[in-house]
């Protein structure tokens, strides 16, 4: 079959051996499949992304030496079903599953393992047990994004977020968008987000953002303070008199920009008491001064990834309507243009999310 | 008044000016005070110490150039009543306070500060709206641990502990053996504590840890880990097959050290889930790899101080019993000894906690 592989760290356009399904596994083939940073970043940074993942015990461990089929944000068709699988979905239905192959030995990520393709090939394998059909009514394109939008309820979700908390998103590629559509749907709100890209910032206000901030004009944070006064000034703590200005809600901030030196700032320029989710994947070394954290007691919370439930509760909204969609899909290109595509990511001006559709 | 003054970044006993009380303070004597390792931190890199409070936003922020005396851990005498006091409390009453001074501009701290001399002198001045009067039965000694104890409570508090979290401390310094003690009072056990020395060690084992590890013979994680097996394997939730070993209940590490490098260790051996408690005060910059907490969803808190009600339940607390205080004191001096006192504390294996009592 044909596939976007990742080969001696450059993308090629090769034939590779069909997947075979194995036990409680289907075939499917392959209907759209998004690109992420975090491909971006394995590409690029390819050592180090499997030393990080390695260090962190984490599953992405792939043999570098080998061919690699990344892909994970994928809707898929049933082609075949495996040995002692249950066939209640029958071929032809349309699909959408975590990036996980789960076997009696343990879980191989669907993406970055040498043995799996991801959806940058013509077909998959997947396990059965994690199949969720998709929804008639519910485009293809729009399917695939349900793994990149889950990320954005998890982070939500993990933040636990109170009646009077105040957000504030760092970043607006497709992860932070993701955060928006989630807080927008939790109805946290307002809801202020920080991006240099004019493109990023009008994405992100089509995405439910309620305030847009270019942090080369002026600090979010001061879009932020607006945002945050009180409209119930009897909900609002009791302020020493000394301390200047109107009282503020508790800020919550997600980081989803995933670049050394951003916690830094964020830690530096936060108020007392905030807590912080970091979304974005650094995969590098970063430096903090735990002092700032310390002096203002601040909270960091690291999240990856989503829950089972997170998942589908995901793919249900987009298909209500409840999560948009449309707007963060800005490129389509087969298997032979997932190359260049890697590239144009790289201008924050141009793309939000690229599907890859490797039977165009 | 005869104090032990930091001048030209040294430790030097002088004669200084008695410290006028203002509207609503009190002049104290001052009985006892502690040496706190911020103390010894602020003496050896007071540049730094300056630099890190200023960019935290925090009020630490003395002028180098002038005197300031340290000293925040105090119990003192009520001498004199300044103008527009309640004098609810009689001149001669042993007093404990949060070392604040709190005016109508702001609060100064007393310790830090180049004009509110701390519990390195003779004599104080403080807001009479802060003190609390010393129960008769408590001694002044015991009555001075208030402040370091009242830091290992509120962490313990702000790390929200629920039913079946399973705590180790790392680091068996003053504010580890605090943490151990507010673990103890909170009933969350087993404790497992950490420290290369042995003097630390057995000082844990006093205060309440359950089991003691030394790092330099095998990792905290091993002894944790017998420690957290569920015994109501009824609540222990289900594992897949593939991840070896009995479930572990969730892990709360409070991180006592506060030395650059400690956290990355932290974040790289622990479990998937837990959540880190910062209780050391790193006052230099900090490597961490993000890729660890995001993989493991880790969890950060930061901590400082108590709160009002935190400092006076500590001190009931001691004066009940409930919190050891006797086997942290380990030596006492008088103003001429403080500048050893600082150079001893440097070796864990003498000394946990010096008592400075300026009329001694």
């Amino acid at each position: 079959m044909r596939a976007a592989v990742m080969r001696s760290k450059r993308l090629v356009v090769a034939d590779i051996p069909m997947p075979e399904p194995g036990p409680g596994e289907v075939r499917v083939k392959t209907l759209a499949c998004g690109i992420c940073g975090s491909d971006l970043h394995a590409l690029k940074h390819a050592e180090a992304f499997v030393e990080a993942s390695r260090r962190a015990g984490s599953v992405f461990t792939m043999d570098l030496g080998r061919d690699v089929v990344m892909g994970h944000e994928f809707c898929a068709e049933i082609v075949e079903h495996g040995p002692g699988t249950k066939k209640s979905l029958p071929v032809g239905t349309r699909v959408c599953s975590r990036p996980g192959l789960v076997r009696s030995d343990g879980v191989r990520t669907v993406g970055y393992s040498n043995d799996t393709p991801g959806g940058y090939a013509e077909f998959m394998r997947l396990t059965e047990a994690l199949l969720l059909p998709v929804p008639n009514g519910l485009s293809t394109e729009h399917a695939a994004l349900t793994e990149p939008m889950a990320v954005g309820v998890h982070a939500v979700n993990k933040a636990r977020l109170e009646r009077d908390d105040a957000p504030l998103v760092i970043g607006c590629g497709p992860v932070g968008l993701a955060v928006i559509a989630a807080l927008r749907l939790k109805g946290a709100r307002p809801i202020v987000a920080a991006d240099f890209s004019r493109r990023r910032r009008d994405l992100a206000m089509a995405m439910g953002a309620d305030a847009v901030v270019d942090p080369a004009q002026h600090t979010p944070w001061q879009s932020w303070r607006q945002a945050a006064v009180w409209q119930d000034a009897s909900r609002a703590p009791q302020l020493p008199p000394w301390i200047p200005g109107p009282p503020l809600r508790p800020a919550v901030v997600f980081e989803c920009v995933g670049v050394p030196g951003v916690l830094d700032q964020i830690m530096a320029a936060a108020p007392r008491g905030t807590r912080i989710v970091v979304v974005g994947v650094c995969m590098e070394r970063d430096t903090i001064f735990p002092m700032l954290g310390i002096s203002k007691e601040l909270a960091l919370q690291f999240v990856l990834g989503y829950t089972p439930d997170e998942f589908a509760e995901t793919l249900s909204q987009i298909a209500e309507g409840a999560i948009p969609a449309a707007p963060l899909i800005t490129g389509k290109v087969g298997v032979e243009g997932v190359a260049q595509a890697f590239e144009d990511l790289a201008s924050p001006e141009q793309h939000a999310k690229i599907l890859v559709e490797p039977w165009r």
